[in-house]
């Protein structure tokens, strides 16, 4: 039963691994900072990483690669898109909606990958936690630079100032 | 902007700890183990307050509290419902899938305390970015709480056995 509860984790992430690959560019094409642009674009290509990673787990625990509708990355997804919406184009105030939004979903990948790794060291899978792991450091970094682009290359004041202009 | 941009994320998180005290609940009363059952119903007296703390911190701002849906948390909330209906009653594995379910939520809301704090501070916020960041102290105490049940509380063992039972 707790393999079976891992395996469909699997399947969980799995597919919110790929919808994050179809959101990355649209944060990308939104955001103002060329560092942020930069960080969703480097981040695309982890992702794809960590979905090849993913297959080869399925491999591993002898899965054929299943994706299956991930409510929560739903729903992570469409607050993104809301920052979108609900800021103008060129704005420091939308670039920090987006740091806040990525962040939402690093922190969703992290507790997931803790949680998927700890099970897979409990069903005695080594090898395939190591996998998990990984991935797990590159969303820990991922969030990092998101805080440090934050701290360091969005001007929190001109984003005050647009409130005070608008 | 971003003033009003910092007021609307508190109106969806505002909506994401009320909606989450009614979520505990069923959290509780679905676990096994009486460590789980006792943090959950320990959490939500603390989520109680976290709700009283945002009630203030609308009120720090001049605004009425008002909660508007938020996308993220209904997710996160169907996918703890998910692992209710998808495993059995008295199991450990169904523990194991409620403490992941939980962290997803608590780390959910440590990146969105984080990222709140970080923008009252950025509008010369300091006493609002105080008292949000004494929730995201707590909401970080939980997530902690709930990895040491996770490590001490449940026979990841016996959840195996399930599985070969099964």
């Amino acid at each position: 039963m707790l393999e079976k509860f891992f395996k469909d984790s699997l399947k969980d992430i799995y597919w919110a691994e790929k919808h994050l690959t179809k959101a990355l560019p649209k944060l990308a094409k939104a955001a103002t900072s060329e560092e942020l642009k930069n960080a969703f674009n480097e981040h695309l290509e982890v992702t794809q990483t960590h979905v090849t990673k993913l297959e080869q787990v399925f491999e591993m625990v002898g899965e054929k690669p299943v994706a299956k509708k991930c409510d929560a990355m739903e729903g992570l997804s469409k607050e993104a898109d809301t920052v979108i919406e609900e800021t103008e184009e060129g704005t420091a105030t939308r670039d920090v909606g987006l740091i806040i939004a990525a962040q939402k979903v690093e922190h969703y990948e992290i507790a997931t990958y803790g949680g998927l790794a700890a099970l897979a060291t409990a069903l005695g899978m080594d090898d395939v936690a190591e996998v998990l792991e990984e991935t797990l450091a590159e969303e820990k970094e991922a969030d990092q630079t998101l805080t440090s682009i934050a701290e360091s290359d969005i001007n929190y004041q001109a984003a005050n100032e647009e409130d005070e202009e608008a």
